[in-house]
This record gives structure tokens, sequence and C-alpha cells, in this order.
């Protein structure tokens, strides 16, 4: 088993990274609402607790690639549709 | 200041998990050296180090939103598009 790096340590965030996080937490509640899916709702369709979905969309947290490409699966969307808010 | 959370803490990561990093640092490698980008000269354009990005090329790295949009920055392409590997 390869040892490789996961989840996230609670430190410090610019301001300028807070703002994509934020962005990133508004596109992904309304992906979600989109698909009629309460956060309870999409937390079950993937691998992340439906409390972690609520402080993404708040903006608190710095998700990563696995967790991206896990609420894609939950949304049935395409990965990018989670990076593309332009 | 917002306490967020941001980088990665070492622990193990499951084999889809990997599978998922794995094809992250392929499609990564590509998208450089379409830019004729060397992993350096790709580091000079974002703020992270080149040594990271190798290990993320190498599949070593389950990186973040705020990395994921920091290299998009650096490759100047949409961030959407270091999703879009199928």
């Amino acid at each position: 088993m390869m040892l490789c790096v996961n989840l996230i340590c609670p430190i410090m965030v610019n301001a300028e990274d807070r703002k994509i996080i934020v962005k990133f937490g508004k596109h992904l509640a309304k992906l979600r609402t989109e698909k009629g899916l309460s956060q309870r709702e999409l937390s079950h369709r993937c691998r992340i607790d439906y409390s972690k979905i609520g402080a993404m969309e708040r903006g608190e947290v710095n998700l990563t690639l696995v967790s991206m490409v896990e609420l894609a699966r939950g949304l049935e969307i395409s990965p990018s549709l989670l990076l593309n808010w332009d």
C-alpha cells in the first residue's frame, strides 16, 4: 500500500484562496439544487458525510481531488463541471 | 481570518482513490508538455514548488481545490480542463 496524502489539515488560507473555496461552495450548492438533491441525499450517493457537504458549500473546505471526483459521482456529472463556474 | 482547511495529511488512500490520483497525474503531465513547459517552468508560473508538481504527476498527491486552480493559472487553462481526462 502506497503512502499517499488525502484529507486536509486545518491551517490558515489566504484571502485569494478563500475566494476560490467560497466560489466553489456556491457552485456546488447550485449544481446540487439543480439536481433536486438535499445535502443528505447527495451524501447518500457518495462517500462524503452530509455535514462535510454543508461545510464545503459554506466555503469552509479546500477539498481534495478524490473528494471532487466523489461529489461528481454523487451528482452524476463529469468532474470537470465542478470547476466550470465562470 | 477564517480558520479554513488547506493542505493535506498523510494517511492511506484506497485503491480506487489511488487510480484517480494517478490518472490526474498523467493528465497533468500531458497538459504541461502540450504547453511545452518543464515542471520547473510551470512552478515559476504558479505558487507550487516544482518538486510538488513532480509528485503530483507521479500520482503521489491528492491535491486540493486551491492547488488545482493555481496549476490552471500556471498552465493558462480553465481549471475544468484539469478534470477533463476521459
